[in-house]
């Protein structure tokens, strides 16, 4: 309940005034940041400053293998990136600010893979997955950088596959909550192909925003098309953090009417 | 400071990773609803409750003289609702979630007309002004409801009047925070004049947005017009909030740069 909705009356003069207080509830929704292989945090921080303007607690960091630990970009595995996320979204969900129910999840490329996965680990309410990328299962605790070499993933990309013959695919299967999904049009890292994979994996999802990035590339060069996944992440979150308050307004001045 | 912002680390098997937290401070916002005569709280419950979506704390209250206190209505003053308002202004600003330096007040018709002069008695951010009405200083400590016989009020209501000549008119004139003021077009109660004069006496505000809804009359009869209120005070409020608190996330981030 993130409204919390209450009758009151308060002394004036020898009289009183009734009143009603509706308030946030203490704890607020959490945002947890991945970038994408060879990004950095720093990348996220002010979409993470915007959202934090809506009242979100939100928190970016460094994958194992960027920034300060690069040099382990040839050695970290996607394991230990996942033991990494999950590490941080421990540390987001145990904050006392954090409703640890209320948790969205904002991945870019490797980061949005990932984020998939912890799905099926954590509690995530909502999932924002910006070009996620694609990898076989096969050698999972094999060095990141090395699936480029031995995995064919141009051709593993352009395939049309279903949720149970690949991890991510199928943690977006079993994903119940909100999903947003975003593509760079003209995207040959993380091609057509593989956002038709999730997006098609993503049945389940309470519900679904699917957007294209018109005239952008994998990275999103360029401020318009960075501003354009800025507007539409926003608005998406605005929506669902927001819409959920209401709603919970809306339930608890029903229960007070009610009472 | 709304937004906090600190850097941690996060530990994961023998290692670590680096990572920022973006945080709204622990208090919020507090926006308090004062309604017009022959009005009730009900009238601003949902504005209230869109508004506490936005992570505000929001309060609405019923006038002396109104619902459970309407035998009151012959004989409460301005003095008295003046008071019934501070009354409800403290109890919102020593509320623990609230941060008491930003206080956001939405006044309605004699509502707006009270809210003006409460900003002189205590801190107000934002002031929110819908079809404020304007009343003679003198009688101060008569029943409200007498003004109307003893007081000329629509040829009052007509003058071009100068913030001494007003008490509410000069509490606008000091008024240094961010101020909104709606106008209905077909307001035969609050004519256009009254706006014309609160306007002009609001010239030291820190912004002024200022707007008509078009084909609305005194008590925004229909769905519309009513609907158009909440569209532009749902965007101004959300401007003033979530700006202030976005703005706050930069200083944190600059200052966190230059550490």
């Amino acid at each position: 309940m993130w409204i919390q909705h209450k009758r009151l009356t308060i002394g004036v003069d020898d009289e009183s005034v009734c009143a009603t207080l509706l308030s946030p509830a203490p704890t607020l929704p959490g945002v947890l940041f991945v970038h994408g292989w060879g990004g950095s945090q720093a990348q996220d921080l002010e979409r993470a400053k915007a959202i934090s303007g809506l009242g979100c607690c939100c928190l970016t960091f460094d994958l194992r293998g960027h920034e300060r630990t690069a040099d382990r970009a040839q050695t970290v595995t996607r394991e230990e990136n996942l033991r990494d996320l999950v590490a941080a979204y421990d540390w987001l969900a145990s904050h006392p600010q954090v409703d640890e129910t209320s948790i969205a999840v904002v991945g870019i490329s490797y980061g949005g893979y990932l984020a998939t996965i912890l799905s099926t680990l954590r509690s995530v309410r909502w999932l924002a997955l910006r070009s996620p990328a694609l990898y076989k299962d096969e050698q999972w605790g094999a060095p990141k950088r090395q699936l480029h070499a031995d995995q064919d993933l141009a051709a593993y990309r352009q395939r049309r596959l279903q949720p149970p013959e690949n991890r991510a695919l199928a943690a977006c299967a079993t994903f119940t909550g909100d999903a947003l999904l975003i593509e760079a049009e003209h995207d040959v890292v993380v091609p057509a192909p593989v956002m038709e994979n999730y997006r098609a994996a993503l049945a389940g999802a309470h519900s679904l925003t699917s957007r294209v990035l018109r005239g952008a590339d994998h990275a999103l060069s360029g401020q318009r098309a960075q501003q354009a996944f800025t507007d539409v992440l926003l608005g998406w979150i605005t929506e669902m953090v927001v819409g959920a308050r209401e709603e919970a307004a809306q339930v608890s001045l029903d229960e007070a009417e009610r009472a």
